[in-house]
């Protein structure tokens, strides 16, 4: 099938390009960019011209920053296209509830994407803990932003969630593997004296059968980045690294059973092309109903301006 | 019906006992409250200690504020009662979320009341608009938070909403007439700067038709206290003013059809007692989500300290 990439930035070509080419199921057949373009693919400027001029390409992938997205996600279920959205799926719930409207009323797939859900350890670790009681667990997100998103300002502005920008991906993988719901009770936002978005998080949720559920997000980490998911149970400890890429369990290193798909962004357009074939659609929107609820109950605390 | 009425401070004094003492659907049989009671009704300062000593008490009415509220209506559906919420349901969208789950896995009623949507001309409002074009609305909710809030300190914390608390009563009237789903693009909320919640906001809106829609809530109101809703349409100019118990056609001043039962509060309580007799729930999020949308999406401004 052919699809088209809109907003040709950093994700778009460390990420989907790469996972485009590698894939069985997909061509690039077009981009869209006001700056960044693709070698060899038919590239566009204006998003409505590709509708209007490739109604051959039925699939559309939109790696633009949240706050703008909804613009074209909207245009592009209206032109009858079937829409892949990177995460988070939209600058804010009511906007996203539009689209899964939209696109039930258009009868095209709408798929909200988690990357992290896809990382190699997520489905071991959601069925080891499946059939266990959590006592506790713990998310620790510590990355620098100055080495994971250079120049990106969008990300400090309203709707660009600052530190739950990774913080996020963490939430998709907690949503995924736990077996019960949670919600927030408590959370604390250090905010930059002269940003918007926060530069670090600490949450505290409620679990059903009374287990500790909390995350700390740090975009102020040097050296060793940390992207870690501690959680025990009646039954053993299990530790997610490196985002979900290693899992550990009572201390011994486990492997991943059978074939993986080589890589997150690979898994995700494999699925894609899955819904698009079923007619269906996925659009969790747990993780950020939590960042929403972060933002809404959460304590703000003023700290140092921060400076790229 | 018997009901039990939890959390008897200002909301409960003022709305709740006058509207279940004259319907001639509820008896309160009892109340749970830390401070207040009610005269001639049974008082419990224990929730727990009502659940078990009253079984017979089938419906639970929770005038709690949002933050202490879920772990009220958590046990309240666990024990197999049907549940009353006052707005906003909840202090977060995911616990909102969880109550809803709860409910059905229990086949007990929930309701999420939005008092505001009980006001004489809403329905009429919503009638009006059904068959119109919509060019421009516009929200405009200013009071004095000292005349309508005094001592509620939980009120300014997080959680607490701040100016959203009335905000909200003015979204909820919003969703309920307006026939599209619209969704927040910018907000701008104003801070006091020994607050956590903002003492004034300014939303817009998009809307699928175009239309502009927009609202502005402030605290900070002397004088004329301003609750009002201005729609523009293809056909005509519609105000509702007081919160909605008073609508303005073209300039006319309208009446209400038929008769109306006297009050918010009492058409919650009768719309309750359908509910329980039905085994219905009536449980719409689509305000909160606004307001969370507007937390997470909008920029903050630090303002003068606000001192009660």
């Amino acid at each position: 099938m052919e699809i088209a990439l809109v907003g040709i930035g950093k994700i778009a070509l460390d990420q989907h390009v790469p996972a485009i080419a590698a894939s069985p199921d997909w061509d690039l057949a077009a981009t869209v960019s006001r700056k960044g373009s693709v070698d060899g693919v038919e590239s566009f400027t204006d998003f409505a011209e590709l509708l209007e001029r490739r109604s051959d390409i039925r699939v559309v992938s939109l790696c633009l920053p949240p706050v703008p997205r909804f613009d074209y996600a909207a245009a592009a279920i209206a032109a009858g296209r079937h829409v892949m959205l990177e995460k988070p799926p939209g600058a804010s719930l009511s906007e996203c509830h539009r689209l899964i409207d939209m696109a039930q009323a258009q009868r095209v797939s709408l798929y909200a994407t988690w990357h992290s859900r896809e990382a190699p350890m997520v489905a071991a670790a959601k069925a080891w803990l499946a059939d266990k009681t959590l006592r506790r667990l713990q998310i620790t997100w510590k990355e620098d932003v100055r080495r994971w998103h250079p120049g990106q300002d969008w990300i400090w502005e309203p709707g660009g969630l600052g530190v739950f920008d990774p913080g996020i991906n963490a939430l998709s993988i907690l949503t995924e593997i736990l077996p019960d719901a949670i919600h927030l009770t408590d959370a604390t936002l250090e905010v930059p004296e002269n940003k918007q978005g926060p530069i670090a998080a600490s949450l505290r949720f409620a679990h059903p059968a009374g287990a500790e559920v909390g995350a700390v997000f740090d975009w102020r980490q040097d050296g060793d980045q940390i992207w870690t998911i501690e959680a025990e149970t009646d039954r053993g400890r299990l530790e997610l690294h490196d985002g979900g890429a290693r899992m550990v369990i009572d201390g011994i290193e486990q492997s991943a059973d059978g074939p993986a798909l080589a890589g997150e962004y690979p898994r995700l357009y494999a699925r894609m092309a899955q819904l698009v074939a079923s007619g269906g659609s996925d659009v969790d929107l747990s993780p950020m109903r939590h960042v929403a609820d972060a933002f809404l109950l959460g304590r703000r605390e003023t700290v140092a301006p921060f400076h790229e």
